[in-house]
């Protein structure tokens, strides 16, 4: 094991808050820094981090010696500022997903990070969880034959857990596609190699309350000929994790009879900026303890992938593999911290040199698959892309 | 009740056997006469319809006075001459799905039929299912406002059961397109109303010893915006009875620890079309007896229709709808013996006038969703839909 990254978070809001149990225990990380506008969410990191910088703002982050890379964690539409800003500065850069919300953002967000010589990934992405690199590698082995056919299905409360106007607002990066379907399409472009060559989509919302995007259907065809079909609900009344044994998107047990929890809360709710504000780290965030050993790993609902020689089934626990003559589990080895897997990739990235596979030009990718949705439900015309890339195993 | 109807079948295959229990006991019908050129059947099926009449072809079966109707269970590729012939007969006509492989036989086995003033129904398919009957009964109460975005995916074992060397032929009509996206398409037209403007889809088959289609992935875009994704594979691998409470397609208990039964029983076959004539009606079929009262509904894999007010997932017991504040199941009444509901919907349509849901236009409209999805394949295009027809509910 090689030194620890000293790492710089820029944005401590409901993001940070989820990344927050990996960002202080995986063991190649150290948090040396942060940058929010809010004081009180300063006060309480270097509480968190004693002896770590805190500034106001991603100039002082960028200035600050200490830090050598940065978690980018703001919303959507600053992802590309930033990324620009820490590039220049001579840091690396790991941008929540989605990378950002047009091409050109993701174009110059790369051409920065190449020309300042540094690492730009992107996560955390659920196609980073354990049971789908575990599918990647059983498909990439070629151990059952090329992936051909695949499925994925998730139904969320998403829309109704507490938003800013601005997720709620397409143009600006909000709504299912741009925020979900970064994890769902992300899922299958690794699982199907990258390359999508095309996507026919049709998007809706059926709440005039939350006017973007709350759900999507998709067929994606591969340039090598496989397809995908994907759906994706956020409107909070079917849940997926019933296909899944009521195991959660973090891996939690669900509570099957808590029917509508999201809704619910939401009704009660007056000033929803101001809830969704109360969910960024501060005061309020519980008090950091060491999380649990994660008993199951992250999931994004059904994914089934048919490779030629036997059918995929992503769980909770790893995949289930369907032969001609058996079915078994290849389990796959959880995290030592919850969602440690976006570290690893980043600190081998940074500290050892290894190519990442969730590359700003992976990256960019996904967005481009995302804005196809959107783009072929705008017109209802297949959307042909052409920023695709294949998988770095 | 009204008097029975006195009807007729051609064909004591694979088909037949399926329907015979519905058949023997269904209130409303009398089996009085069989067309099939294996004598063994033939005297089978006097001995189980005492007084019944035999015919060696469909032309004595048509020339048979006391036959009112017949069940055409014959392979696909004779669907449309013996629906012309029936007619033609003025003997009213239920035929096996798919109603025939071109548009062109389906066009002539209309007009035959109108032509005669005959009905011509299509059936069985799992569209008729309760559990599908009534979702499309909610959907069109409006109570939960316009279907908009549906997902159905089944995998079974479809390719790996004995079959003759027609049906692993696409040219005549063989493959899970023809013969399972007949349901799953008719199923999907149906929630949403029955007019499909256009179909992008990708077909698969990956064992080189079974040369038709064994998989599909399907986008449906219908006039009014709703969409649907469709998932088939009929390779014997995954099972999706998982999702279904191992609840099977005739509404069985399923055992989800006997793996692979199809395919090994296959491999100790050496003449497969022996063996396909074996499950064919005759000496060997067991003794005609009273079916049990099904605890089950029919059903075909997974099937979710997300509604503008609720999503609904049909199960085999009837329609869990889920709604903002509570889901709960609407149970679907089960029939009186498994399938009857197709026999109902014939008799009902010969016997009482009323407008079938299954006519011959619908049918030639579910076919021509099959030809499109096979088109889509071979071309990497979407195809235009022309001859879709709304429910008649």
């Amino acid at each position: 094991m090689t030194r620890r990254l000293r790492l710089g978070v820029c944005g401590l809001s409901r993001a940070f808050t989820l990344m927050l149990p990996t960002l202080a225990w995986h063991p190649r990380v150290e948090l040396v820094a942060c940058a929010d506008p809010r004081p009180e969410a300063r006060t309480r990191f270097q509480q968190d981090f004693p002896g770590s910088h805190a500034h106001a703002d991603m100039a002082g982050l960028c200035a600050d010696d200490r830090v050598e890379a940065i978690y980018v964690a703001t919303p959507h539409q600053f992802h590309a500022a930033d990324v620009i800003a820490a590039s220049r500065a001579g840091k690396h850069s790991l941008v929540e997903k989605p990378m950002a919300i047009t091409l050109a953002d993701c174009a110059a967000m790369i051409e920065a990070a190449d020309r300042a010589g540094v690492q730009l990934l992107i996560g955390h992405s659920h196609a980073q969880d354990g049971p789908v690199r575990l599918a990647r590698r059983l498909i990439a082995s070629g151990a059952h034959g090329r992936a051909r056919m695949m499925t994925a299905l998730a139904y969320t409360d998403f829309l109704y857990r507490p938003r800013r106007p601005e997720e709620l607002d397409t143009a600006r990066g909000g709504g299912v596609v741009f925020s979900q379907g970064a994890h769902q399409l992300d899922i299958l472009r690794l699982l199907g190699g990258g390359l999508v060559r095309s996507i026919r989509a049709q998007c809706f919302g059926w709440d005039s309350a939350r006017p973007t995007e709350g759900a999507y259907n998709a067929f994606l065809h591969f340039e090598d000929g496989a397809t995908a079909t994907l759906t994706y609900s956020g409107h909070g009344r079917y849940d997926s994790d019933e296909l899944m044994g009521w195991i959660g998107e973090l891996g939690q047990r669900r509570d099957p009879e808590a029917y509508g929890a999201a809704r619910r809360a939401l009704a009660t709710v007056t000033d929803e900026e101001a809830a969704k504000a109360r969910r960024a780290y501060g005061p309020e965030t519980p008090p950091l303890a060491p999380p649990a050993p994660p008993a199951f790993h992250n999931q994004f609902g059904l994914v089934l992938v048919s490779c030629e020689g036997a059918d995929l089934r992503l769980t909770p626990a790893g995949v289930m593999v369907h032969a001609d003559d058996r079915r078994w589990l290849e389990p796959a080895p959880l995290p030592v911290v919850p969602r440690g897997e976006v570290l690893d990739e980043f600190c081998a990235a940074v500290l050892d040199g290894a190519a990442p596979t969730h590359s700003g030009a992976w990256g960019m990718a996904t967005l481009e698959a995302c804005l196809a949705v959107i783009e072929s439900a705008r017109t209802g015309r297949e959307v042909t892309l052409r920023h695709q890339v294949p998988v770095i195993d």
